[in-house]
């Protein structure tokens, strides 16, 4: 068995001046552990020679797989490839296969037809001294190095086409390369404990546990992951004991244990609602539709939901959701009774089982003193009852968009559990 | 004037298993980018005490100032405290200012009360080589520190905590430290040519640009951003001279410009909407509600922004917006004749002047032969005139959620510039 330690660099002035948000790295890190692989370091540089370089030459001191992302770009690979090629000591050339799939791509798969340019073109070139990865997704091919026993792999940073690289071409072959680990996590969820009371509360466990298993605390919108993590040789073993301690560790948090799978909130929602065959829809104000759009993300989503009235403005929240005007006038858009009926018309309009409803003020402007911003209605219900519950959030817009969004579901599942009879 | 370069290290197993996506090192890079500060390099590191100790150590050679987020919670701080303290020289002692702060968040401001734990008073134990920066938010104190002439400022990771920090507390400190330069951007947004075309289209001004001043593309979604980057002592002459190009390079790309300013595409469509005093509503089948939460995340969006019907269920197009039984089973719900419909019933029910409609197949299942997986209709209008355009989109569902639901904000933008004479 080889020990792999892998660093990702990922190459971009776009990164370094944070215009954009780097999700490829996390992509890859997963991949990565789940094959038994740990990754050390991410390290972000702009696209500099010298700094690649340097990167390169620094990351494989105690690193025996590199895989660099970006850089790759019909109007950015003027740095990067030369500098690869500096670096493992080759020359570009142009690559035949490439060239026909760039081609291919413009003249049949491109919506609107385009000249291939001399900078497409060049796409097609890699330095000598690699293994050419076909990227079915796009021009730019993932290119694999190596030298002095580090492997180093780069890939487009365009992210569908990374991650269609990864899956397809890089982990396979690094399976192939490497003598891997058995390296498994367990997951769960848990709402409405703290990160510090959930530590104490399970202390004993956590100190208990062998020194090659980890627990790790996720804390996310309110709610906290806890991931046991095992790794070792022999996949029997390493599962026996790692279930083992699942087991203990879920009965230590059961009061607060929403899923015990690796899964988001809203895919556990809508499992427990796939279980049951029942549906849900929202009528959503102050959430805007994060609500609908987190579910609709979701492959099959369709089977549980079916859909949403984001009711912005007042008039919607009568015309589509049948709220009475009185109730508007007289308790206000954020209140109980706003939110009640909101639940009462998604349920009657949307025709589902269960339905939620969301209103508050999310700011920056909109507060009062008697309702300030953070103040948010939250109700969930089916035909036989509504419960509603008040929130005082002290955040930003986005976080308390956020934040709504998840105890919304969070309270529509321990809802749906208690009615269904768990 | 000194040169300022900037390393940001995050610390956490979370990043390296890619469980979190690190949304902390775009914000501080931005922040500091526009106060003149170059950042050269970022990094994220496990909650190990040697990485730590090493990455300070490397990242303070080339650069004088690293800003460490991460390694700071109540369950994650037994680690990066006491190496900080090692790297700096210092011991832990109790703040008590922090102390009494964390006192009074447990007592007054957090929801349920909450018992004061002894790890959460170990929160307020600080190295006593640091200048202490007051959480407004949150327990975990920012740290600030220096040493042989590089500053290192430490920071919780939890988002809007560190966020308040950093602009509250450390921005304003480093104007105070350094003597920086004047860094500007010009930013603009083109929709319907690829990266290639406008490169090549744009090459001469490109090749003429002198050297202090930087362009660059950045693509997202089928739109590309062009940024004009230019740093140097004096404020106005930096201004003049880049402003000047601006005004150039927006001539060589008017045809394909959505705005000139740095904002998000559904920024620029709220405040064209926003100028012309009309509003918008959408009909939202396969985006599923993300239009309407884009929309809604931006402040003050309640203006133009009457609400959405996330029509997942063929039931809501017939219930809620008035789709004709007959069109959903002679052309499908993913038809010319849906989307239309659809715009019709937004129009009406939400009432306002535009509206926008979209309906498709995400993927992976759901396709057939004749609308095959990134059939997308997106329809957008008026009560004098609907348009519609057919999109076939070839990735997976995330992005063509993405990709239709940027068409479909591009696509109003350039209809309402129309229909209101510009």
């Amino acid at each position: 068995m080889n020990e792999v330690n892998a660093a990702i660099i990922t190459i971009g002035d776009e990164l370094l001046i944070g215009q954009t948000i780097d999700t490829n790295s996390a992509f890859i890190a997963q991949e990565l552990n789940k094959t038994g692989i740990w990754v050390k370091r991410r390290i972000a540089i702009g696209d500099v020679r010298e700094d690649i370089l340097n990167a390169l030459r620094e990351q494989s001191r105690d690193c025996n797989l590199i895989i660099i992302t970006g850089g790759l770009g019909p109007t950015a690979d003027d740095i990067t490839k030369p500098t690869l090629c500096e670096y493992f000591g080759g020359k570009l050339v142009l690559h035949q296969p490439t060239l026909e799939h760039v081609t291919y791509l413009f003249e049949h798969v491109f919506r609107r037809p385009m000249p291939l340019l001399e900078r497409n073109r060049r796409q097609a070139e890699v330095p000598d001294v690699c293994t050419v990865l076909k990227n079915e997704r796009g021009t730019a091919p993932g290119m694999w190095f190596e030298k002095d026993n580090v492997f180093f792999v780069s890939l487009p940073g365009v992210p569908h086409e990374m991650k269609g690289l990864m899956l397809d071409s890089v982990i396979p072959k690094l399976k192939k390369t490497f003598k891997l680990p058995v390296v498994l996590h367990r997951n769960l969820l848990t709402s409405g404990i703290g990160e510090s009371l959930l530590a104490d509360h399970i202390a004993d466990f956590e100190n208990d546990l062998p020194s090659h298993i980890k627990l790790a605390y996720l804390p996310a919108y309110g709610m906290v992951r806890l991931r046991l993590t095992s790794r070792g040789s022999d996949k029997n073993s390493v599962e026996n004991e790692l279930d083992n301690l699942f087991i203990q560790l879920k009965s230590f948090v059961k009061k607060w244990m929403v899923t015990d799978e690796d899964i988001s909130l809203p895919e556990a929602v809508l499992n427990l609602l796939q279980s049951k065959k029942k549906t849900v829809s929202t009528a959503e104000s102050c959430t805007g539709g994060n609500i609908a759009h987190l579910i609709t993300s979701i492959p099959g989503s369709s089977a549980s939901y079916n859909g949403s009235v984001v009711s912005y403005a007042n008039d919607a929240k009568e015309n589509l959701l049948g709220v009475k005007r009185e109730t508007l006038l007289q308790f206000g858009a954020v209140s109980e009774q706003t939110v009640v009926e909101m639940v009462n018309g998604a349920l009657k309009e949307l025709k589902t089982d269960y339905a939620i409803a969301t209103s508050g003020i999310m700011g920056p402007d909109g507060g009062t003193p008697e309702k300030p911003v953070g103040t948010v209605w939250i109700a969930v219900g089916n035909n036989k009852k509504i419960i509603a519950l008040q929130h005082s959030f002290r955040f930003d817009r986005e976080r308390n968009i956020e934040l709504t969004t998840h105890n919304a579901l969070s309270m529509l599942y321990r809802f749906v559990k208690e009615e269904e009879g768990e």
